[in-house]
């Protein structure tokens, strides 16, 4: 705990939803995470609309439902009235106060002893009963590379004298993605592109034989800023409404022929996959940490730079991707475990990536989503990509059952998670993405 | 004219609207550019909202008051009718089949003859008297580098001796584009960013120094694609709906410093413009020309060709960059032009550009738009920006009045223009997009 929290953290506060205070659930009354979801249809139903819905335990809290059902402050009534459409912007759009001050009603509605619980039990879901949709639609996506230890393992592969480029620690590093393909997982296609047998191979139109995850968080943006108007530091984080886990998934091969001089392309644009239940910055005020930077490195420049970010930017997070194969599946073997790294390995904090983002007058808009870039940590095994962890496709890594693993094949599952501990809190998750990899098609 | 043309084309056809057999029109009757726009509100009057209109001569054709003013054939009302809320997204969805039956009834009922001319005459209003609307929010926007001029000129700056990289002649290059800050210009603010006043120094947060324009075409998609479905190149041409041109300014000293390894972001992303009508791939059909390339270059890959593309897929536009400086502004002197290129110095066609993106499963939808990257001839003083014009700001261009410059100065106004011409076909126009630079803001 820190001089971040306030009650709603309170590591005794337990919920009336019994699956809520288990241990290692991503849920507790402590996280309150956001999201859209509807009850599956039963065939040949028609598909009822998306909801807005909390995350409580294994539960779903139905918003409109409960704004319904429920006797509520007064105050809260027009906050639950944003959410009412099963969209989620207008509420992202109306600023920290707002996003606490329902917190704080969902808290301690939610919590043991509420008057509210007999009400609000008529309002839940079973998160199995449900299926989930993109949070936003996101507006724009920009995907950083604020990994620093990806940054060094990937520049190391391409240039082994000289891995980081002189801006890295300067610049948080970034660049524009592609937003109508980001959805939620579930399968991705292998793409086809125009990859190389070798070196001085013409290059061919060919399905992707590289094909790899990336561990990365999103960070959704909730109030956006005037085209012309940056924002400073210091009020950064009341843009950001929260995060989600993002896989950027990446076609090694395709990359690595179309990439000079304009960056990443055909490479990325074929899927990005996101995480449905966005965290919100408030939940996560226990697991806030300092910046700690090697003491040679520059400082950060001013527009980068504030007392609050040294003090607490960093957050505390434990990331981690999950792999089950085909093969694994027919033979009952769970997920094995690829790397765990940590959000705080990070080079660049999420108020940093935003502020650079408006510095020059870019205008951000709610519902952008941003994506960090590669989360490794800085020892062997802790890569957060499959180019990482087989060093280039050189080093195939070993699987449970025999198998072994350069880059993905057809049938694999990759699944991320992550997860906040600290003493004296209570640990919260940002459940999971899931993505499992689709054979190519034939061309048309 | 050429096997694409139809009776709209026909360069006998002339309007019963003066302005638009005028010579040197770009808005004939043979052009039919799609727009919004809204009548300019008096002092304190409300805003009345955005209406879809078509250019004729120096008038726009209300298409809403003309759904409800004037007796169309049977099938044309249900195209009207995807218009007449001011949003052109549902017409351009509705594919090409839709385009040219609207097109065709509207050449019959503008054409000098027309019964319906008497009801139209109600459903104009001068160009001067409105204010126009960017035709679509893009969704996704994405800029290509298509001009093999300005790549080889920009390359040769970087890499004196291997200006072209081994990719180009085989992969249309292109990024991820910002799509919030696309306007239609008007005004662009002077961006800051990080900049290096020498190799050595740090870089500090302070005003672009080195601001320029990018002289390209817009093509705006029509009808989308499934994610995980490539569009064939047989079928590319379906999915765009027309053309505009853009504007891509750029800051290079933030572009010099930012762009390595993943491409240009804050260096592009304060601000892109286009110019607001919407000439259709229909319009254009009289100045379809075979694709020219150097006899030793490499055969476009099979996914990129198709003989409809060898045979017509360039497109003859004339292409031009003006300039108007505050001094020349307030001594009464007129622009002058600073550049003229073709739409034909292109290295990939339209179709290529559209085949390509979505050659990986990428989705494009409706109103996504495709920088064609900047379109400079192949002379020196052909160059569309001002980086190629100046050799990288080493050599100052001379300008009326005794005035040079290298990159923009504040209060600049650059104004692209483009238009076709050819034997036999009545010239049309893409109006223009012009934009003056505001001085920088000072920070929060």
């Amino acid at each position: 705990m820190n001089a971040l929290t306030d009650a709603t953290h309170h590591p005794a506060l337990r919920s009336w939803v019994p699956s809520a205070n288990l241990p290692g659930c991503d849920f507790p009354v402590q996280n309150l995470p956001l999201g859209r979801f509807r009850p599956r249809a039963a065939e040949g139903r028609e598909l009822p609309p998306w909801r807005a819905g909390i995350a409580i335990g294994d539960q779903v809290l139905d918003l409109a439902l409960a704004r319904q059902q429920c006797p509520w402050p007064e105050d809260v009534y027009s906050l639950l009235d944003l959410l009412a459409q099963g969209d989620l912007a207008a509420f992202l759009a109306s600023g920290r106060p707002a996003w606490r001050r329902l917190r704080a009603a969902l808290s301690a509605a939610l919590a043991e002893g509420s008057e509210q619980g007999p009400f609000l039990e008529l309002c839940l879901h079973p998160q199995s009963a449900v299926e989930m949709a993109l949070p936003l639609a996101p507006r724009d996506y920009t995907d950083f590379y604020a990994g620093i230890h990806h940054a060094m393992t990937v520049g190391r592969l391409m240039r082994p004298d000289n891995p980081l480029l002189p801006n890295y620690k300067w610049v948080p590093i970034g660049y524009h993605g592609r937003a109508s393909s980001v959805g939620l997982g579930g399968s991705v296609r292998r793409p086809r592109g125009q990859v190389k047998s070798t070196a001085e191979a013409p290059p061919t139109y060919a399905p992707c034989r590289r094909l790899d995850y990336e561990l990365e968080l999103g960070l959704w943006v909730g109030v956006g800023n005037e085209l012309g108007q940056p924002v400073p530091m210091a009020r950064a984080e009341d843009h950001l409404y929260g995060v989600s886990l993002l896989n950027d998934w990446s076609a090694r091969d395709m990359q690595a022929w179309e990439y000079q001089p304009l960056g990443p392309f055909l490479a990325k644009s074929f899927a990005t996959s996101v995480s449905p239940w966005l965290v919100s910055l408030d939940a996560l005020a226990p697991f806030r940490r300092p910046v700690q930077r090697p003491a040679d490195d520059p400082e950060p420049l001013p527009y980068l730079d504030s007392a609050f970010n040294r003090a607490h930017g960093g957050i505390d997070i434990t990331l981690e991707v999950w792999l089950q194969t085909a093969a694994m599946r027919q033979a009952g073997q769970a997920a094995v475990r690829l790397s765990q790294s940590n959000a705080l390995d990070a080079y660049w904090t999420p108020a940093q990536l935003l502020a650079h983002h408006s510095s020059n007058g870019c205008n951000l808009a709610t519902g952008d989503l941003l994506g960090t870039g590669t989360l490794s940590g800085s020892a062997p095994g802790q890569g957060g990509s499959l180019l990482e962890l087989s060093l280039g496709g050189k080093q195939a890594i070993d699987l449970p059952g025999g198998q072994t693993r350069t880059f993905l094949e057809d049938g694999d599952t990759v699944v991320l998670r992550a997860y906040c501990e600290a003493p004296g809190a209570v640990r919260i998750g940002l459940g999971e993405v899931s993505g499992t990899v689709l054979p190519v098609l034939d061309p048309v």
